[in-house]
């Protein structure tokens, strides 16, 4: 069984404050900061360009890729750490849209993380060839699936509401279509149990400063079926992932595999801080964060519906309907997120009026949740967002 | 004038070693490793996701924009920081297509790098419409411009030989005929003055790990002309880029400038060890930096050729004609780096015969080249380099 009160304790968490916001940027695992100051004194300062081979910093993408994998039920050898989301899902809707070809729409939902549309509309217009993106809501999915559709993008668990899909149905409703499928694993690697080879999902994506806890700006990472490794042409062909980077070849020859969708040079400094973060994984049961992570949002709901009405569930209320976090529609959300923050509640406000919370086992407990009830029901019932300064809203959120 | 010793004092540099391999991988700043530490604890750790707007961190790729574009003569507000160079070079050749429309031809040289052909290969594959990448000797770029070109994407400094294209000539010879320029500028940013405003390039790219001493997969950047600024779609639109991206808009709209250059979250840690990097530069006049890498570099070429007859320079002899960098041929030149690593000279192969030494004022000086050049002496006198374990190539040189 996880022990949770050790792995909170591994995390620099700041005093008086319940942090509800793993979901959108981990907190500081207390290891990372010497892991990353030894690989800048003793590995960059040291070995310098040697560091290349003598540190391993040049397979570190796939290894670290390896210990993401064991977490989404990837095998050895499918998974690569390196780019941003983004990168990850333009390479692969580009492959997929090639292996696909005789096909020309992207099915994607309206719960969908806006950059994984925009990289499709992106995609899109620069083929220039008649592709379109097609939405649908995300609980009619498995009734837009068509023929004349090459690739499902979808997100697993959306980014607002936290309503999760079912990714094994699905890409096996896919499937009987003939149509790829792209799950983006943002908001549930680190969030709950991930299959991609059970549910034969045939790309994925995913971010690792969320719930893998890699800080501001950490790497991306992508899976690629086996049985598409050697199909799916790397639509952005940087020389690391050439056969033979160092052979500075003229040709581009894809390298076999997963290694095809490496780009460019590997964020080294950010991968100390992913390697360190990932170790605290090594302690924990995925079940077990789900089992947690549910108690703790089941209690969660519990409290805020008795002691705010006018906060209305935007989450599916059945804990195996979504993901690890609770969402709450809120005419004023943003004006209540920040006086919640000022309050030490920290959750954060997705546009047009949600306010998110997430639930994060490795560092969020039972007490913390009660305590942020507490204070959502005393900033709801005294009103204390109906102030000025928390009505204008600042760039970020 | 800029004091060399001063900072060379600013470098953690490992004792009895010489390093000339800074045009690979720059050494550490003293000063990054705490930067990094207190971004870690002071910003991640304690201010977690707030640190987006309290720390400045959705502003830091344009504010280090802005610093590196001092050092290559772009204003502010035209130079981003993100992703890695291939990325960017993907970027700047999308767009450049899009704007001359009517062309369908991608002209570069033999003596590019080559993950800057495969970005140019990929795309074309992706785009699919005729067009294709032509490549010319680098001695007859200007005359292979011609109308039917409609983008000439050249790296200044030939990371083999180190050979300086002119950038303002070509670039004028490139717009008569009505041709977009992309200049890479992995090799020169920090390493020579550049001036791609007086240039008029259209778009420039480059890295920061280099030269301007990042750290290992430090981001890259993109210069994009203040003319073209708002011309330019960008053929990878992630949600930063956006006009407005906490809006959350499910449809695209790019931000205004430079700014629609972003895709995803930007690596905060490499840009707290970056920004460490930069400040030196502020002690730094590019035409000192480039007065005392001629005279460095002479020097070197004055004493290997007396000293070694087997090695024959690749570089050109003139050091106008050069960026920092000088590069022997020599058939057995990966073996002979070996052997000068093991004694203490840090240099870097490049297939098939090539042997790279990068002169970096920032932290070499006389003495050092002196050194160097009596242990190249040695190891080529004795033969050294011919000994087994060094005939064995590994993976990363």
């Amino acid at each position: 069984v996880t022990d949770f009160t050790r792995t909170k304790s591994l995390f620099q968490l700041p005093e008086n404050l319940v942090y509800l916001d793993g979901n959108s940027l981990g907190p500081l695992p207390r290891a990372a900061v010497a892991s990353v100051s030894e690989m800048m004194r003793d590995e960059w300062g040291d070995m310098l360009i040697a560091g290349w081979n003598n540190a391993g910093w040049i397979d570190q993408p796939a290894r670290l890729g390896d210990r993401i994998g064991t977490l989404i039920g990837a095998p050895s050898g499918t998974v690569m750490v390196g780019d941003t989301l983004s990168i990850k899902v333009y390479q692969a809707l580009a492959s997929a849209l090639e292996i696909n070809a005789e096909r020309k729409i992207i099915l994607s939902d309206t719960g969908n993380f806006p950059s994984d549309l925009y990289m499709a509309e992106g995609l899109i217009k620069s083929l220039d060839k008649g592709y379109r993106l097609k939405l649908c809501e995300p609980e009619a999915v498995a009734d837009c699936l068509t023929e004349d559709i090459a690739v499902l993008l979808l997100t697993e668990v959306d980014y607002r509401t936290g309503r999760l899909h079912h990714m094994k149905t699905l890409t096996e409703k896919a499937h009987e279509k003939g149509i790829l499928t792209i799950w983006d694993l943002a908001h549930s690697a680190g969030a709950l149990p991930v299959n991609v080879s059970a549910a034969e999902a045939d790309f994925a994506v995913g971010c690792t400063y969320k719930y893998l806890n890699s800080g501001p700006g950490g790497p991306a990472f992508i899976y690629l079926a086996p049985r598409l490794a050697n199909k799916a042409r790397p639509a952005l062909p940087g020389w690391l992932g050439h056969a033979q980077p160092f052979a500075f070849d003229p040709e581009y020859r894809p390298a076999p595999g997963i290694e095809r969708m490496r780009v460019g040079t590997p964020p080294i400094i950010q991968l100390a801080a992913l390697e360190a973060s990932l170790d605290i994984w090594d302690l924990v049961d995925m079940n077990d964060v789900r089992t947690k992570s549910s108690e703790l949002s089941d209690l969660f709901i519990e409290l805020v519906e008795a002691g705010c009405p006018d906060l209305k569930l935007a989450s599916p209320r059945d804990s195996r309907q979504r993901g690890s976090q609770v969402s709450f529609h809120f005419e004023h959300g943003y004006a209540a997120m920040r006086a919640l923050i000022d309050r030490g509640v920290v959750g954060d406000f997705r546009a047009p009026d949600v306010m998110r919370f997430g639930f994060t086992p490795l560092y969020i407990d039972a007490e913390d949740v009660n305590k942020a009830a507490s204070i959502i029901a005393e900033v709801m019932t005294k009103r204390l967002w109906d102030n000025a300064e928390y009505l204008v809203q600042s760039p970020v959120t």
